[in-house]
């Protein structure tokens, strides 16, 4: 099945869902999003990209050749358990959660007629809802597909037609691997910087100035720490074991570092620093406001 | 004395130094540059912006009435010491140091007639040197001024003037405060930074794909990773006890998020972070590359 010839359904109409739907206008046969916020369904009407809007996914995924299910992971659960049950089984279905292990795992079960595959598109920002969206998030950045052995070529092929049309590269993986790996790009970061910013917060009790003192260093390092605490609350939740293992290879890291510090020997800190310093400064930019 | 009738000499005219004299041509009665860096030098003349340019601090503090040490922490230190031996005494005398109990306490020994303060502008970037120098660094950014018990009034206001000058906010307080607040706001945010991303590294031994998955929040998240590692690591080594300390602080706080992730409660995880998102969001955004 080809892009353009598909009725497509996309399920949660909040950032992700948003920017996805603004990208994909054109290029599909038809768009419908489903969303229960009536705020954001009244959003999307505005905007003017939707053939169809409905607040209940029983009317949204009918007719429909794929779904996207773009809500929190909790939601995405959700969403797989009510098609195993009630909801209208759509041909394709892909969804674009921030971890993949639970969410493949449970693909598994859905009804034969169904061929799903993982997404998650490496583009998240700490600000949430459609008021948000923008099509252009996804342009040179990774959007990362895990195929389940279910999944058909077709269905992966269909998967990398839509990731490629909204300007983003397809890397396909394992969910497993996927989830390991977000683990330290993604979500050790941001529990890093939520502590970090919590440990500001507390400290500012006694010493108001604290905040003045915030330049933009700390301001870049923390910025996911005002990241959606619903969303990113399921994405750790769903992900624990893999992050409490990278955060054991962090506490290794800024132990042997702090030991340097209080070591005192410049040679030896610089010696520490430099590769780190190295290898930061030749990693990609994808999405970033570096310049 | 007046901003516009001194002669001002800075020692050190990389990033922070070749700023600084930018920001403030044409409002100060001479501009003199000294570096023993030649490359530093000849960019620096091809600015035009200064009225001399000299290798040899002695050479450059004969006849300065402020003179500003604009190097690394390390060299402000040799400075102070040479300045105590054999250098020309400058009448007021300001440093740029990103820590300051140790530098103010080594000017305690400056000679009576010199006229000390301490001074560290909250504009710090990952660039270095003076071809990537910006006279709009200290625009709208904070500075803060640690006067010592022998630092007189109109060294004081003239080191206030010249901040004003380059559009920044003095903020005065002690060096001690400075130093324990600037090891929470600055210290620790680039020592975690710097063990994840040397964790990221490592790991990306294992799997390659690694880097791939890295998106624009680790970006952010790490960028003061990139820093140059002499400079920071002079600054890490002269604040070490403060920093240890919030690294403590720190570690309770990620230890206690982590096992709230492992609990498993989104009711208690929620509860946990949004306090520190709300906080986050309201911060002011100094210098920082956000919206």
């Amino acid at each position: 099945m080809k892009l353009a010839d598909t009725h497509v359904a996309i399920i949660g109409i909040g950032l992700m869902g948003g920017s996805l739907a603004r990208a994909l206008q054109g290029k599909v046969n038809s768009l419908t999003g489903v969303d229960s916020d009536r705020y954001a369904l009244d959003h999307a009407r505005g905007l003017g990209i939707f053939d169809r809007l409905c607040p209940d996914p029983a009317d949204g995924l009918e007719p429909c050749d794929l779904a996207i299910l773009a809500t929190p992971v909790r939601a995405i659960l959700d969403l797989l358990d009510r098609i195993n049950q009630d909801l209208p089984t759509p041909r394709y279905l892909m969804d674009l959660g921030s971890t993949k292990e639970t969410i493949t795992a449970r693909m598994q079960s859905l009804p034969d007629q169904v061929d799903p595959v993982g997404g998650h598109p490496l583009c998240g920002m700490e600000t949430a809802g459609i008021q948000a969206s923008d099509p252009e998030i996804f342009q040179g950045s990774v959007f990362v597909l895990t195929p389940l052995e279910r999944t058909s070529d077709g269905c992966l092929r269909l998967a990398e037609e839509l990731v490629t049309s909204v300007g983003a590269t397809p890397m396909i993986m394992s969910a497993d691997e996927h989830d390991r790996l977000a683990a330290i790009t993604s979500h050790l970061p941001y529990l890093l910087t939520a502590a970090l910013t919590g440990t500001a917060m507390k400290l500012e009790r006694n010493d108001q100035r604290l905040a003045d003192m915030v330049a933009s260093g700390f301001i870049d390092t923390t910025r996911i720490a005002a990241s959606d605490v619903e969303m990113i609350s399921d994405v750790l939740l769903s992900n624990s074991s893999n992050i409490v293992q990278a955060l054991r290879h962090f506490s290794e890291n800024v132990q042997s570092l702090a030991g340097l510090v209080e070591k005192g020997s410049p040679d030896a800190l610089h010696e520490h620093l430099r590769p780190i310093q190295r290898w930061r400064r030749e990693l990609p930019k994808y999405g970033s406001k570096e310049a």
